[in-house]
């Protein structure tokens, strides 16, 4: 049913998709890396298929073109519910829900590279300052987020297996780690990652395993 | 069922909860304003119910509380399902999301107020380019959505009925206007906001028509 995953290993929306891809034992027909640090996103082959330009896509077997990570995590766990990674009882699945919205509208969007390079080209931001931004939404978004998980009483953000709100923290914690971020400070978070990274399926979709990763 | 719910007129996150509980026909017990420019989602006593000091936020009976508004929106269309803000097939589904989180995660987090102070407070940003900022992220993600929209073959954004992603469109082009970008190249978005407006659930959401409006 799944045509084409358009992916780039650093992606952290696309490492969103990679793990639910695998929790769910879903293998696309094929997967094309999109170079984002070469500009491949801006390519008029690429931009007919998403004309904003972005990773992750997935294109089905009739054509149609699945964009946004969230609407696709959503979609896919309507289409593959098995295993599901939301709740099935509507407040639990609002708190799952709200956990990865925390990410996905609070921090991600403020550390994408596209804020980034707009941060040191038209602002003239400085490296340092720079840095102090990364930090900052992470942080505040963090410190919430580390009194949500139950911690210790259950392996995962919430419950025993992993679920949305999991697929969005691992690459978050990805990216903070990357960018030298402050982490001690979040023991339940950063023991949720560990638990994570321990299955499979979390191995297999990080970054630095995926076939166009040019570290 | 619903207890309390939490806004501020001039959200636009909170003016998106506004126009569901409209549609969906749902008056909560009790409306409690949080004026966000006096600092009041700071104080102690709101910090204890969203230690992330921000609305929208609902409050049920059994003082669940629920927060982030996209999440809130998902629960409130399988907790009150009639009329529906999503369709009813998957793919429609998924690109009804991608069209709200393209606001929710591409434009809103960019431009809100905590960022925008961030702007011209830590980094120094003057007035006009922070307007410059503004418009930016507004018109690259609209240049996309203007051609996501069918435009005059239906009035909403997909089809015959309003759905998630006029609830998300609607609140977002009030900000676009009030931050006096330039909207002309967006023909079809702005009918369909036009369309919105007409009907009494839209209008009554407005922030000019909230009893907390100071302006």
């Amino acid at each position: 049913m799944i045509k084409t995953f358009y992916t780039y290993f650093r992606s952290s929306t696309a490492y969103r998709i990679r793990i639910a891809l695998n929790l769910k034992g879903i293998v696309p027909q094929e997967t094309v890396a999109i170079n984002l640090r070469e500009g491949q996103q801006h390519s008029e082959e690429y931009r007919k298929i998403n004309p904003a330009r972005s990773v992750p896509v997935l294109v089905l077997e009739d054509s149609t073109v699945l964009t946004q990570s969230l609407s696709i995590l959503e979609w896919l766990d309507e289409v593959y519910p098995t295993p599901a990674i939301l709740p099935s009882e509507p407040v639990q699945r609002a708190k799952v829900r709200a956990f990865a919205q925390a990410i996905t509208s609070d921090i991600h969007p403020l550390n994408n590279q596209r804020v980034l390079h707009y941060l040191m080209g038209q602002l003239g931001v400085d490296e340092p300052t720079r840095k102090i931004w990364i930090h900052h939404w992470i942080q505040l978004a963090f410190n919430t987020l580390e009194q949500q998980v139950s911690g210790g009483a259950a392996p995962f953000c919430f419950g025993d297996s992993p679920s949305l709100a999991d697929i969005c923290l691992v690459p978050q914690w990805y990216n903070a780690e990357r960018y030298g971020a402050k982490l001690t400070e979040y023991p339940k978070l950063g023991q949720i990652v560990k638990n994570c990274l321990d299955l499979p399926e979390f191995d297999a979709a990080r970054p630095e395993k995926q076939p166009d990763c040019d570290l």
